[in-house]
């Protein structure tokens, strides 16, 4: 990661795809295991490039492991880059896909959920949907033999238009609204219209694992941001949207995830100066605003761009039917035309029911009364969750919102065994490595309250104290 | 698209990578019309290439009228390559997505809607529904606030994996299928996880139009495989493997979109072979496998692939529900281990009441009830369209099955002109060159029968063949 930065962006780009290609055709099996590569002569007149853009392209694929030097002999394919497969009579069709790693970890069960930012199912108002969704078939009665229009459901994109200029005296039309399902399609659809490979994308250090995956899947090269108590060093990112000309700064400015961070209202205010000046595109991500424990945070950055450049993405259902999967992106005009094309080529549409219903409650003045109800919940958790840890040596910033808290553990704790260690006594967490775009930040890990139950808060995060006990003495031995 | 494709490959990865570079600086303004851009020597310098190299980039950009050359002093940057904006002064962000054509068309109501290959809404169990959405809520009453997995519903997984071996002898285990939201999805999916700009794909020549776009947007080289009413021409399918090396062949073998036309069974034994001996993937999209209106069509390639060269696209919904959004994908596993990936990071998995809801319905007997009646009304529908056109001199084979007809029409008639009148007198139809992977075809039309009613398809047809002759009869003037 680090090397690619450092290097020139112009001249890495040719060097660079001639990694890919090389690797390409590893992955492929065109060459295979042990394979001899063709000599830099050979290959950077096949390529019509210089001998040393292929010479820098082989050195970087030795040091990545892919191939080793034999003597004089040249360049080998070495066995560890090329694809293995349960069966190896199984054709190789090599995928250029990235992991998600989140995803993995969210795959394995746990009683003491903390990995997973979601709310308790228990504290979401399931009955009143219930009852809800036999209104909506009465209302529209088609709703399931009729397709939503690309941008989503206009009644629906309507309501939000008011919601935003009530409650953050945001002026938007239902047009500058899209629809998604969900959160992460929004930064999909959104990376995919504006990054190409080797694109320089800005992405807050620690920021939501899935969209360092997201990133990096579209072959974006990823400048971190550090992000503190207080928000972000400014000089930091005016030197870095100088120097890297990025395409956009991918953001999570209300109790950040995973710190929990919120950026205050000057440096929201001057980000869309930055953005503006330096043409790059401010991405934020809003899924918890709603999720503040003693007052409202900052209003949104979205509200203060008057020429177009921050794309809102606020999650709506995370908080009151998240299997519904309904979230927004709000854009000015030219940028909304693209993302509908994205939108319609990926999906062709959120699903018109999950929006008909969403609508419905979203109208409605539970909606207000169940945030209230679930913020009091939500600080219960977080209390009991900080209180259990109290007594270790571990550190953290009190959110003051949000889902999750960021912990800093003692260095002498080998992270890779608590997790596996923890994962075989059913408490699940996030390493804060996935959450870093640098992968580092070995020693911290994400803890989230929201999803365990208070007696699960007790009783899990015990055991993962005394876990990290028990591996830290067992390691000083 | 002709033109690209005669170019040797290899090398054609270097200038069109710097034919991209250009156009990317050029769109993001850094480069402004008529702006004199550097000469050969100094890009390729600066990017460390051979000066061929550039010149023929810059060959193609002029040939695509992108930038153009002014005596001696030059190339400069063509006024029509930039981006342009309604407001001059909006921020100039470029997006590098293209057009979804058939989503344009779409959008344009029409009370005699030949356009969308949709079932008549007033042919579904609406009301049905309605009643087993209630059932859903009884059965999961937190189904709202659970996440699917991102692979789908086991229970649906496990009904379709019985389904698929009773129905297509097809031995599948729950694991070897992921539920997307649509199969445009599906096909978005699979293009992301196999296709990186240059790679090959071949594609049938016409085809879905949405399917072009989809892996023109991934940077995919198109080659065109002819489909005639008896299956393809297999030589030219195993030309086209050996010569180009494609990833995969998107094809759409039984009941066609457009055509209706339908594979033979031997030749899809023989094109799984080719599969597996040029190790291309074949991915099969079946959305018509049901609408048949005499026999059942032959079964799916996937029947015969016992190497894991084909992946199967299979959408449910369509004829029941299709706003639920419903699709399935099977594969063999390490394919499908990318497409979760895909899957995870795209939307993190469709929503679980839609595929309960459809789960259900899927499960009892209705369905096939259901999908008998609706054939004889698509049938009928068919004839009604047929007879209709019967006084014309347009040319179609009648399909056996699907929901469209695809017709040419006599060379006379100017065809962008009959879709802007056609458009007006509130008649929509698909014109081929929408399907057609070069952009030809400019004589043929896509007429679904699908969606209108009886009523409709007598007027709108009549008003379309009145159209077309006075428009004929304007030009032989």
């Amino acid at each position: 990661m680090k090397n690619t930065l450092s290097v020139d962006r112009q001249s890495n780009q040719l060097y660079k795809q001639i990694y890919d290609y090389i690797l390409n055709r590893i992955e492929r099996s065109e060459w295979k295991e042990h394979d001899k590569l063709p000599s830099i002569r050979t290959l950077a007149q096949e390529m019509n490039v210089h001998r040393l853009t292929v010479f820098k392209a082989y050195q970087l694929l030795k040091q990545n492991g892919k191939v080793y030097v034999k003597d004089k002999s040249g360049y080998h394919v070495h066995p560890d880059s090329c694809v293995s497969f349960e069966h190896l009579d199984y054709p190789i069709v090599s995928s250029y896909f990235l992991r998600n790693h989140l995803s993995e970890i969210h795959q394995v069960p746990a009683t003491y959920q903390f990995s997973q930012a979601l709310i308790d199912p228990n504290l979401l108002p399931n009955l009143y949907f219930s009852e809800y969704v036999k209104k909506v078939f009465d209302l529209y009665p088609k709703v399931l033999g009729t397709y939503s229009t690309v941008q989503g459901d206009e009644e629906l994109r309507e309501a939000l238009s008011c919601y935003f200029l009530k409650r953050h005296q945001l002026h938007l039309s239902a047009d500058e609204i899209l629809i998604t399902s969900g959160a992460q399609q929004a930064i999909d659809l959104i990376s995919r219209i504006l990054v190409k490979p080797n694109d320089t994308v800005l992405l807050e250090r620690p920021t939501y694992s899935a969209a360092i995956d997201i990133f990096r899947q579209q072959g974006a090269h990823i400048v971190p941001i550090d992000i503190y108590p207080g928000g972000y060093d400014l000089e930091q990112v005016e030197s870095c949207m100088r120097q890297y000309k990025p395409r956009l700064f991918y953001l999570n400015p209300t109790f950040q995830n995973p710190t929990g961070y919120t950026v205050p209202l000057e440096q929201r205010k001057r980000l869309v100066e930055l953005a503006e000046q330096y043409r790059c595109l401010l991405v934020e991500d809003d899924p918890f605003h709603d999720a503040y424990f003693d007052r409202e945070p900052p209003l949104p950055l979205f509200t203060y761009d008057t020429e177009g450049w921050v794309m809102y993405i606020r999650s709506f259902s995370k908080y009151v039917a998240p299997g519904l999967r309904i979230a927004a992106v709000a854009s000015r005009p030219p940028l909304m035309r693209s993302l509908l094309t994205a939108k319609s080529l990926s999906d062709n549409g959120t699903p018109l029911l999950n929006q008909k219903i969403f609508l419905h409650y979203f109208s409605s003045a539970r909606l207000q009364q169940h945030l209230e109800k679930l913020r009091i919940a939500l600080h219960i958790r977080k209390g009991i969750m900080e209180e259990e840890l109290a007594v270790t040596d571990w550190k953290w910033i009190s959110p003051k919102g949000g889902l999750n808290l960021w912990i800093k553990l003692p260095e002498t704790i080998p992270m890779e065994e608590l997790l596996i260690k923890s994962i075989e006594q059913s408490v699940s967490f996030v390493p804060g490595i996935l959450c870093d775009p640098l992968r580092e930040s070995a020693s911290w890990i994400r803890l989230s309250y929201s999803y365990a139950n208070e007696q699960q808060l007790h009783d899990g995060v015990q055991r993962l104290i005394n876990l990290s006990r028990s591996l830290a003495s067992s390691e000083s031995k």
